[in-house]
């Protein structure tokens, strides 16, 4: 499958902005909009993924909550798949399963409605994983997990960006494949 | 510009699901997760949407999160234009201009980056505004009102679904067109 050229990555890092101090002192935070708000950038990004992912079979995009719906909306789209959100707690409305993550103080929960694959004519169900960003990857981890426990078969984990210092992938690597557009290391 | 004729809003409508007593008791809330999840639904709605604006003059589009996003992210990848995220408060990292609203208990707020539009070849920067839904029309007043303090031209503010019982889009039309792919009446 297509990855960018160093060229391509280094334009693309060229449209991420370093905001410091954000969202607590001490903190490099990687604002992706100055790239969604760069015509050029942002689809040239959504075309590279679209290209990765045209021959891929499955039938599902998932995005999480709430960056990662850009992506897989976006994605979703250009390939003609189905889209399926992984939302914080309380906010999807019918049945669903969960799953609890930690956080560098206290714990986190993500959720997926139960019938999220209802409609698959695939048997698992066959899903793309979209976030915008990996950093330690508790929330990434958490939507493998939720994933695994509703038995479908998710064919790749995509990132935007990947904070590979942090290893945030050590744990999906051992299950799905993990692929990041850009590296950070 | 395109509308939906009566055969095709009915097989839309058909694939939102009605959760009773969500968020609380006594609301029947319109879930759009199973139109998204249903392959042909969304992508029949994404074109349909591609088509309405495809001949529309505007280089952005802005979506409220979380579930504009989705919306908003195909679009912009379909049409080729940039993305500008419309966010709860404290979630955009740089320097944001906001907007309060009433809830009906307390007060909410969205946010927007001051130079979201910075990359505008127009002047003023032109945007399609799409959420999900408009029911009270709470946030997506607020949104208009802040793309006019940050002197952009609403070209179109656009709900793929508006409860039009509530009359949320009232204040909305003095200012700007509306477009709902359905309507509740």
């Amino acid at each position: 499958m297509v990855t960018l050229n160093d060229k391509d990555k280094e334009y693309l890092f060229g449209k991420i902005r370093d905001v410091h101090d954000f969202p607590k002192s001490g903190i490099i935070f990687k604002d992706i909009t100055t790239l969604l708000n760069d015509k050029e950038a942002f689809n040239f990004l959504i075309n590279h993924l679209t290209k990765r992912y045209e021959t891929l079979d499955f039938e599902f995009i998932t995005g999480i909550e709430s960056r990662g719906f850009i992506f897989a909306g976006a994605l979703a789209a250009k390939l003609n798949r189905a889209f399926v959100p992984i939302r914080k707690p309380k906010k999807l409305p019918y049945t669903t399963i969960s799953e609890k993550y930690s956080l560098e103080y206290g714990i986190d929960e993500i959720e997926i409605h139960i019938d999220a694959f209802s409609t698959a004519k695939q048997n698992p169900p066959k899903v793309l994983l979209i976030d915008d960003l990996i950093a330690t990857g508790g929330t990434a981890v958490a939507a493998i997990k939720l994933l695994q426990k509703i038995h479908v078969e998710c064919v790749e984990a995509c990132f935007v960006m990947n904070l590979k210092f942090l290893k945030g992938d050590a744990e999906i690597v051992k299950t799905t494949p993990v692929y990041s557009v850009l590296e950070v290391f």
